[in-house]
């Protein structure tokens, strides 16, 4: 995948000065459907995104959160979200992070987690070991719920019977942290934590996460132990060690 | 207090490269009572900051966060916290802080938000104007809790009746997001967020918010609306505009 990776790197560079143009600035913020905030930085830089998409593989598709799909039947297809963690960049905290994917058949191949304001990426590539600023990251081995170091973005995430059994793992884990987004992914692909459940996310926001993860060594599925694709529900379970991930499920499905 | 912020700023710049030497490095985590992970960096940064203290302001007093109170009597006390945010320091996520305050009679006077991981810093004087690397900065008005964006470490944080009362607000607010600690009360001051309500917290995790708060136009008290200091029961309530507060007060004590 040396062409699509040097792309989707491409895409990473081309919107960081985009969306740090609008960090901290006051910006029109508009409501969506959701009443999530969306700002103007993330449309600029999806737009950036999808030109260089059709420029340099004109025959693949390209799912972004802003813009919708556009030739999802493609064999290959981009998954773009210019801006993960709205709330954060809103609130002028650097924790935001572009999400950049390719997938191929449905599951992705690519992955790219990049944070702007911090200067920091994660590439994950299938067939070879995911980096965290250049330099080849593991995740840890942690088998014990106990011990582990838990992440999610928000409890507020979980709807309906979900709560609950978020909050079966959450009570016999060690300590459970909220509000980075898609940086605990990377945590964990560094062998910083151990796991992520997390609920209600758009495609675009998991797709990017699987390569860095799997190729750290660690795991990542849906709820029921399901590989994460196009056709995923949302639910999203990331563990270091295979023991914990077997465990978190357990308990989620109890 | 030029002699003393020249001294609180020195601290902060002393604090940094101890503190940045062991951030992702790997670290002997000690255990506390309160379970709660202390790391070597923690204890070489408050030595080296008391020692300062101790050379420049002898007949001063030190609370620490790590090696305790000393002359505790003296007009002026100086509070230290050089990782605040722990949880994340330990997670390799870059949102902790180094906390520094001056207290006068009981009363916090200066205050300091260094971000070591990130290169910012919130300085709070009383009768000067707060900054932000080094610009001053205001709180926005926000008067409707409904527009309100909400911040707290963890919503595990409240013990009790705590919990309840800080779930009042919460439901009313507009949007709820966790896990930054200081930075919470630091964006708070930029005007880029309306309210931060936590409880169980020590008496280093808030002396040096104080004069950062009120000295960009805001509001920061108990949950009784008492002014914070060396007495307080960890109990805090920080709000941009004053009629936020007050409604928060009432909701929290319903």
């Amino acid at each position: 995948y040396s062409r699509e990776l040097a792309l989707a790197e491409m895409l990473a560079d081309t919107t960081r000065p985009v969306v740090m143009k609008h960090f901290r600035e006051p910006l029109d913020i508009i409501a969506k459907d959701d009443a999530s905030p969306v700002t103007i930085a993330d449309r600029e830089a999806e737009k950036a995104m999808r030109v260089l998409v059709g420029e340099t593989f004109p025959d693949h598709g390209i799912l972004g959160e802003e813009f919708g799909a556009h030739n999802m039947d493609a064999d290959y297809v981009w998954v773009l979200d210019p801006i993960d963690g709205t709330k954060a960049f809103i609130s002028g905290i650097p924790m935001f992070g572009t999400l950049i994917s390719l997938c191929r058949a449905g599951k992705p191949v690519i992955g790219i987690i990049d944070m702007p304001a911090l200067n920091e990426r994660w590439i994950g590539c299938e067939g070879t070991p995911s980096t965290f600023n250049a330099k080849p990251i593991n995740v840890r081995s942690c088998a014990r719920l106990g011990d582990a170091w838990l992440y999610a973005s928000s409890p507020h995430m979980f709807e309906g019977d979900d709560f609950p059994a978020f909050e079966r793992v959450r009570k016999q884990a060690r300590h459970a942290l909220y509000g980075v987004d898609c940086y605990a992914y990377g945590m964990l692909a560094n062998g910083a934590g151990d796991l992520v459940i997390e609920a209600t996310m758009g495609i675009h926001d998991f797709c990017a996460l699987v390569p860095v993860i799997t190729g750290a060594g660690g795991f990542i599925s849906d709820w029921q132990g399901q590989p994460l694709g196009l056709q995923s529900d949302g639910r999203v379970l990331a563990a270091g060690d295979q023991a914990m991930a077997l465990k978190a499920r357990e308990l989620l499905n109890a």
